[in-house]
């Protein structure tokens, strides 16, 4: 078993010191705890509000700056993982939304996150890689961010290629939900973590920030789906989210004595990615009353 | 709106007739109701829990066979539509595993299940073609079978093809799940509907038949994927469950002011089907401690 913390907690706008000196204060009794594994929300170093892409870009550091260094540092020293959002500085234009994986002993892996959501698409530079599988002491380790969970043509990634785990930065605005709904985000992650059988931890962040208001649902979730540990819904606070889960069982693809979410896929059947974007719907009249 | 009904019931076990008769009689008393599109389980003229191919060989029929003619004169009589699954008879080998969509007026809709789940591979032949996406009155109808819904690429087929609602008929066998927790099942429809914005309805069956006990899950999901009916998992019985639905909703793919499930896919990064399923995990170490 591996424990693994979600240190859900509220970045302030701008303050990359005092956001990484936080983060570190937390992963240090995340450790002391007994976390192997720990994960941070979205843009931790710089808080995610930006007006604008001039404001983003005065928080953005290189891999080399304050953030992504002192969290390898503390990871090197607590022999520990670090996965934690950063705004990346990218000196030829509007910078990345990325997130750091620090595995003991190694150097930073950079993932930058592909789907943009909302206007960040007027405040980053996507990024144009798949999501890094680590191997690590405690499995396959892969990253991803935020609205990258939405599709699952970019978890199935990963998780062809063998990640055990799928560490998951966010910041999910909260938004209405009928009363004893879950967010849809974590049912999202259940169902993209079971169709794989592999897990995800996802950190969000909580307090509000300009106008927006922040779900605070950190999720643990484990291969067949359950949300192992789930961020007090109600309080919607800082909170550390642990759970102690065997990533061994990402490495089993069976549901039953035939069946398989992997040798069972009809690959020779499926669509190449964006060949089916625009074909004609299938009609046997001309009556389209929605449209 | 539209008025979607799910016949939850029990079909008897190779009673091809009485249970195509009493299909009729829940789709009278469902159209009686309001309904105009209403769905039935898998393999709702046979049963399922067949012990080989030659006992499914027996029940099976061809689409002018009793099952899917009687449903046809229904659905014309009622001005609705009906989604039911059959065992289709298959003059070179197995029976094929497969569904109608009768939509007034029309010939009949044959969808055969692609992704035959656990021994089914040893009793069916699988389908060899995606899911059809029909024009009718209410909206564009889709069909796919149970385990079908558990792969991502094959409810992205029709749903990018148009489709505003995609009707199920599945056999859900029950499986242990956590205290206070939905089946995975219904979590994955819900995750499956909001990530493509389509509405799902699945008809789940009840009963016992053989070694299996049903779930009994039936649920209809909205484009922002929430359960707008769910069968009562404590009853755990022979149910209509109906909601009304927006069926166009589904044309709105977005999400925010700048967020579109659809076009924000990045087709450009999207592995072709199959070319990730062996690539070599990415990694600096030798070291696999899990393997």
């Amino acid at each position: 078993m591996t424990t693994i913390t979600c240190c859900q907690f509220s970045p302030r706008l701008g303050e990359v010191e005092a956001n990484v000196d936080e983060s570190l204060e937390r992963f240090g009794r995340a450790v002391d705890a007994g976390a192997r594994i720990v994960v941070f929300p979205e843009l931790t170093s710089s808080g995610y509000a930006f007006a604008d892409s001039a404001e983003a870009g005065a928080a953005a550091q290189s891999v080399d700056g304050y953030a992504v260094s002192r969290w390898k540092q503390a990871a090197d020293e607590h022999n520990a993982i670090i996965v934690a959002g950063f705004c990346e500085a990218n000196e030829h234009g509007r910078p990345f939304n990325s997130a750091a994986l620090l595995v003991p002993g190694r150097d930073p892996v950079i993932y930058r996150k592909v789907h943009l959501w909302d206007a960040e698409r007027t405040v980053f530079t996507p990024g144009e890689a798949a999501p890094p599988v680590v191997e690590t002491e405690h499995g396959r380790v892969s990253v991803v961010i935020c609205y990258d969970l939405e599709f699952p043509e970019w978890i199935r990634s990963p998780a062809l290629r063998g990640a055990d785990l799928i560490c998951a930065p966010v910041n999910w605005p909260r938004t209405p939900r009928p009363a004893g709904e879950r967010p849809g985000e974590v049912v999202r992650v259940q169902a993209q973590a079971s169709m794989n059988r592999v897990s995800i931890a996802a950190c969000d962040r909580t307090g509000v920030e300009r106008d927006t208001h922040w779900t605070s649902a950190s999720v643990i979730v484990d291969a067949n789906g359950w949300p192992v540990a789930l961020a007090d819904l109600d309080r919607s606070a800082e909170e550390a989210v642990t759970a102690d889960i065997e990533l061994s069982e990402s490495r089993n693809k069976r549901l039953s004595d035939f069946s398989d979410v992997f040798a069972d896929r009809r690959t020779d059947l499926y669509s190449a990615p964006g060949d089916d974007a625009h074909r004609a719907v299938e009609s046997e009249t001309s009556e389209d009353p929605l449209r």
